[in-house]
């Protein structure tokens, strides 16, 4: 299936965030109903993309890259929206990486040639899955990951059951104690890395692993991050002593959306004595947050001044918008909004501005004292201060503290322009 | 759409949980495949039903409500399946309760005949939604809710520009002090009660509330909860006092999953003068779960022993299966579930038991020392004690700490027998 099909195609009228009166558009339509989301033409909560935000932050990435000299395969489970995945591409992205077989055949079903998968695979129906597709279509590029022995010897013998006729390339992952998966000793490493290398069915062609698996605060984990990373570049510089990768660029892949500089740097500098080829994977930097990833940006930009030089950093582009359900008590209003419209994990969604339908046409600042002090399944508790303007019926925007648990809660977000005009519905695939 | 076009439609191979390989089967088709859990015959993460224990726990309910003499409209929030709201019509329900309109539409297109929306109909597109859908069908039976005089007016406004012929049914809403929504006082709710008695659009039909808004432990909320009953009695005997209720008898209505026991007990009791049905509004009853309401049962059948009289009580009917990823380092051991498949806000997933794929026919207990330590989006780190059997690629199964954020994460969800071979596939609408 094409996007251009994805855009033909009605959207549910039962979906969260359409306005049902409207029937069943197809997805492509919407951008064109001037619907306006503090005119209420769309039911709330609803979550929204600024689409100035996204342009500056393709901009600012692609300055990124091109000044670093590293490519980009972003992580696609962040949003899961092939229309973004696109964009993404058509920014010159590498490819897209996803967490999961699912996330995979989301990519393939709408297009995307290159996919990496940042996960061993596992278990018989991911792996004969991935098989398949790469069957069906000699032109797929699949990037899969490995970090043990029972991991190239499960992917081993489904293909030796299924022969391909080309190998499939995985990258070697390294990890760091008390983190998450990834082998933890260069000798792990070299043993799963020699198995690989032994069988004609996998190429070996890169290392890599995820940095953020600290449990630590932004500057704590920096010289943690430095030590993991040169891990990774002795654990490359080892295969290629051993001549144990596959012909071609070695890939050195890291980078979630906290540390990209410093995987930047560190991977940059590695000297493999052959070429190499840097592979970020950030996911967040699309839509960024106004918590979690915005206070890794702005660390991000005291570590490495010279994105300065980028002119200014990333912007959070995703909102929620909800209304005042209730206000019962002095010093409280009930939205709503709740635990399945909105990231939780990170940090509570920030009340940032409110209007009042048919009073206003822009939003106004909420001013301090205004906190949302806790989520139910559909409904958000907001501290107000006793000048509190807010009634039943008020619009209030939301900036949130984590992309990923966000966009998972909707299957349909909409772009909107500074005025908050609809100007395209975005439809992800969770 | 009828439920049978429902089963008739295919599944979009991209569903996460299905087995791409299998191609788009109708959803109806799903259990005739044969497929088993325990043989890989389904990529995981996956979401199951016991199917032995939504029986159980249909019939358990059923015992409760004649055992109490009242009715119960469940909360669809919980598991927003269509195909599960058909079993608990069947099995009598008085409705289905619904806490947004999405929700209430997705209830309407399955056909649900009556539907209790528990939270102020705010919002111009809400509000124009469901005078939309009264229009369309003069069988359907809304019972909304009210808990200001903004809100009565709004609804009023509404109805004013667009007359209906017949009276919109409203519950008064009692919240508690530093709760939800809901009336604080006596004197508050009356004011909005006079005023939906004063609207020709609008009849007053019953006083509502929810009782779990305390933020204590179970044993501490039960005085709390009891006085909060009784305030709800007060304001519907000061209502009758009045007359401000509309003919037909009243409805006392309150019970999420935790305290519906008090609740029968109080509004069964509740002298108004007039005949009063009381409804229950349980959501979590079905499927249960192995911690947060699992833990309110057992509370439960302390404070009111006779339950102990259906039998057996609610079993845990929902669980996730994964893999393990990786056992990169002693005691760890990293498995393909993570915040996007389970619910994290209670309680983090419990490890409960695992087999190994050709080794094992059945699920063999795990023991203890098993304990999941934190949960990444796609990822689960299981903390194992120094003789734990699991390797990679090993099948673990998890219980859960709340039905309603674990439901809300999967678009599809399997019943499954006791021998874990799929009978039926669920889809949900969140």
């Amino acid at each position: 299936m094409e996007l251009d099909d994805l855009l033909r195609t009605p959207v549910e009228p039962t979906t969260k965030g359409w306005p049902v009166l409207a029937g069943a558009l197809p997805l492509g339509a919407v951008g064109r109903q001037g619907w306006n989301l503090l005119r209420q033409d769309l039911p709330l909560p609803a979550a929204v993309l600024k689409g100035s935000a996204l342009a500056h932050n393709s901009r600012w990435m692609r300055g990124f890259l091109e000044r670093f000299d590293v490519r980009l395969c972003p992580h696609g489970k962040t949003t899961m929206a092939p229309q973004l995945f696109a964009r993404q591409l058509a920014d010159g992205a590498f490819g897209i990486t996803v967490a999961t077989v699912q996330q995979l055949m989301v990519c393939r079903r709408f297009g995307v040639p290159r996919v990496l998968l940042a996960n061993q695979l596992i278990g018989r129906q991911a792996i004969r899955t991935v098989i398949a597709e790469l069957e069906a279509d000699p032109t797929f590029e699949f990037l899969g990951v490995v970090d043990s022995l029972a991991g190239v010897r499960a992917l081993e013998q489904e293909l030796k059951e299924r022969p391909l006729g080309r190998p499939v390339e995985v990258l070697l992952e390294g990890g760091v104690a008390g983190g998450r998966t990834g082998c933890r000793s260069l000798e792990e490493a070299l043993a799963v890395a020699r198995a690989v290398a032994a069988a004609p069915e996998l190429a070996l062609v890169g290392v890599e692993g995820f940095e953020d698996v600290m449990g630590v605060g932004l500057r704590d984990a920096e010289p943690r991050v430095e030590a993991f990373l040169d891990f990774l570049v002795e654990i490359a510089r080892a295969c290629t002593q051993e001549n144990l990768f596959a012909p071609g660029p070695v890939i050195l892949s890291a980078g979630g959306s906290k540390y990209f500089d410093q995987v930047s740097r560190t991977f940059g500098a590695a000297d493999l004595g052959r070429p190499a080829l840097v592979v970020l994977r950030s996911g967040c930097y699309f839509s960024l947050d106004a918590k979690g990833y915005a206070e890794a940006m702005a660390r991000l930009a005291e570590r490495t001044p010279e994105v300065r030089e980028l002119g200014a950093g990333l912007r959070s582009a995703l909102e929620l918008f909800a209304l005042v359900q209730s206000t019962p008590e002095p010093g409280l209003a009930v939205v709503t909004m709740g635990k399945r419209d909105v990231s939780h994990d990170v940090g509570l969604p920030l009340a940032h501005q409110w209007c009042r339908p048919g009073l206003h046409q822009r939003l106004q600042d909420l001013g301090p004292g205004f906190e949302v002090t806790g989520l139910y399944d559909q409904h958000a508790c907001l501290r107000t201060p006793a000048d509190s303007p807010l009634q039943v019926g008020d619009l209030v925007s939301f900036g949130i503290a984590h992309p990923c648990t966000t966009f998972d809660k909707w299957r349909l977000l909409y772009v909107v322009d500074d005025d908050y005009t609809v100007t395209e519905a975005i439809r992800t695939f969770f």
